[in-house]
């Protein structure tokens, strides 16, 4: 079994980790396996949120519009686009996640007339479900839901339920729960074949895994840029739409942003060309300006050796889960396989929320999904494999000594 | 005529002038004008940022959600709601402006099937037209615009237009251009006579002119926090639900955050009571922190004040209008009485992107709005009566000398 030696020789061994330093720690001490719901602070950040606010803000007062900040979004869509397997100009950072989702989905919708069902599947994050229903409804259609395993789902199942009336496919590439990742590929050609769009929501794949979406043929794409991305809480979300399809897409939320030549102030709509007419309003600069550095940092280290670590190190927790959880009643609520999950794996136990105060008060920072879900999210830019180790080794403490009947299993509204 | 030693005078005897140091003046001699289109940053608001961004994301990291975050927009709701007229639970910060005006115009309209008419006029906001023509035209109906007098904008007609067709009346409380008011409260009582919902654009009033959206009896309004509310570029916008419609209601966008017991992650769709389900996504929160600061100063100052003020400042750039720049070729561009316009004064001119460009040179910050529109905001909270004195000053001298016509009439597509 694995020693906490060996895990801090593969520390040693770690190329990405002199990027650790480039965030900040406030409690050296704690381990923060929550990335993958918020990603750290990059140090740089702080200068540059400080920059953003007191030069360009306070300083360059509107004229920073034109100097600087018109052109942000285009200059870190550049960056995110790569990671993503997109060009640049397919790529918008704006909104957040459910707008950019509900944006994109209407305008699949409409462009599919009559197909009127979006088909999804039961393991897709609760809110994107919200979205979906919304927007069929209102295209006169329903959601198509398909009961998958999470662990294991099953892309012939997904396959299996389009049809005719499908006119557009809308899944999580990683299961926020399971950290299943689906093959987007299979599930775009067969999308394809049956001549349904398909729309990807990478908000927990982004960062950690790599995306391929020209390469595996996605049609559309949304993200949030605040978990592997590390942009700050809340910052501004990404949307891609393939090239091909942006001519023949209108979206629903007429703003000015997304107008052609937005200054000359006609009073007849006319959507921007190309990705620009996905855009609404003015964008959040201070939130934006957190996105770039997170996203920066992440081009910089580059997804293949961020995934081949995350790869590492989520391996890492399924082998000493094995080892000292078992045990304790704990079922594995990820696939084994690494090449099937995302960067995060998740824990079943029917006391996983006393569990995961236990685990907070020990400083160890996971995240709790109910009803049973504690998640261990491994962000390869600055968690070590000694951090996953100290953090199944004070995990298997609290189970053996039972610690965790300590704390209440009342739930706050906010986990 | 006024002399600079009477402007000086009314600035010894302003009981708001001690609010000038509470704003960051990195160019002491800059005469900033624009403040109605992005207000100076707060001082305050660099340690808040910098706060939300060290402390509470570096340091706090997921848990500033649950301590700090989920109840950041509610707290800022409570200062703003007596800016407007509202109660505190009528009040949501969220998403940008056009998201939220298209939200509410949806949901207005799903209320008011089979209306399908929306109206507004021809002094709104282009991005404001621009989302209602598209939310009616997918409900089947469309936008009938009353082509109003920008300067003197007839009540009268808007409420002729009325009719058993329109569902919604929506409208800038402040028109961008020319400053001109509304009478918000015959428009509302027109449009409740005829059974058509009021949707109101606050932000060229909000935080500048009182609005009382309870008093008037006004249903719906959406408003920026980025103007004389100097929340920083692209801050959270906000929106307002009249408590009695809340529960009528339902929105396009549902998004989880206007889920009922969004932590509960059920696959269906429920809507939170009250103002909450009007929300989508997870908001920016370092951008939100400007706008809590930037709301926080305003509401601090009273919003009484900050109009008589307000109202002192534009009445004098009339003034000095009249005596020293009608003989330029000039047009005033905004009503001459005060009680009939907000907070910014517009100035004519066949050339005007020229003269913009020369005040700005001069140290004189102004708005261009084409094709020849000089708008000058005089933002109470910071703006003192030798500025408007020496504004008016050097703009006399640029057209006595003739010098804006060293400069190029060709507009940069930012403006």
């Amino acid at each position: 079994m694995f020693t906490r030696q060996q895990a801090a020789a593969l520390d040693e061994a770690d190329s990405l980790a002199g990027f650790r330093e480039r965030f900040v720690h406030t409690d050296p001490e704690l381990i923060y396996l929550d990335g993958n719901s918020l990603g750290r602070l990059p140090r740089e950040t702080i200068d540059r949120i400080q920059a953003a606010t007191v030069e360009e803000w306070g300083g360059g007062l509107v004229g920073s519009w034109r100097t600087t900040w018109m052109s942000r979004p285009a200059e870190i869509a550049a960056e995110l686009a790569p990671l993503i397997g997109a060009d640049p100009d397919e790529v918008l950072l704006t909104d957040q996640t459910s707008v950019n989702l509900y944006k994109l989905a209407v305008a699949a919708l409409t462009y599919q007339v009559p197909r009127s069902t979006v088909l999804t599947d039961s393991g897709n994050f609760p809110s994107d479900v919200y979205v979906l229903s919304g927007v069929a409804a209102r295209a006169g259609g329903s959601v198509r839901m398909v009961d998958v395993d999470p662990v294991a789902p099953s892309t012939k199942a997904i396959e299996a339920a389009l049809d005719a009336q499908v006119g557009l496919v809308s899944l999580s590439h990683v299961n926020f729960k399971s950290g299943a990742l689906l093959d987007m590929r299979s599930i775009n050609r067969a999308a394809q074949s049956a001549a349904a769009l398909t729309l990807w929501d990478l908000s927990h794949s982004v960062g950690a895994v790599p995306v391929d979406l020209h390469g595996t043929g996605a049609d559309l794409a949304v993200g949030c840029t605040y978990k592997y991305l590390n942009g700050g809480p809340g910052a501004p979300a990404f949307l891609y739409v393939r090239r091909g399809l942006q001519h023949d897409l209108t979206q629903p939320i007429q703003g000015w942003w997304g107008q052609d030549r937005m200054f000359d102030f006609r009073l007849e709509y006319r959507p921007a060309a190309g990705i620009a007419r996905f855009a609404t309003g003015t964008i959040p600069i201070l939130s934006l300006t957190g996105a770039g550095t997170g996203i920066g940092i992440t081009a910089e280290a580059g997804i293949s050796a961020i995934r081949t670590k995350g790869v590492a190190l989520t391996s890492m927790i399924v082998d000493l889960f094995d080892a000292h959880l078992l045990e304790f009643g704990f079922a594995l609520g990820s696939p084994r396989d690494a090449e099937l999950r995302g960067s995060h794996v998740s824990l079943r136990h029917p006391d996983g929320y006393r569990i995961a105060q236990a685990m907070i008060d020990d400083g160890v920072v996971p995240d709790f999904r109910a009803p049973d879900v504690v998640r261990l999210g491994a962000a390869p830019l600055y968690t070590r494999f000694v951090d996953v180790w100290d953090a199944i080794d004070r995990l298997r403490d609290i189970m053996e000594s039972g610690r965790f009947r300590d704390y209440s299993d009342q739930r706050s509204g906010v986990t």
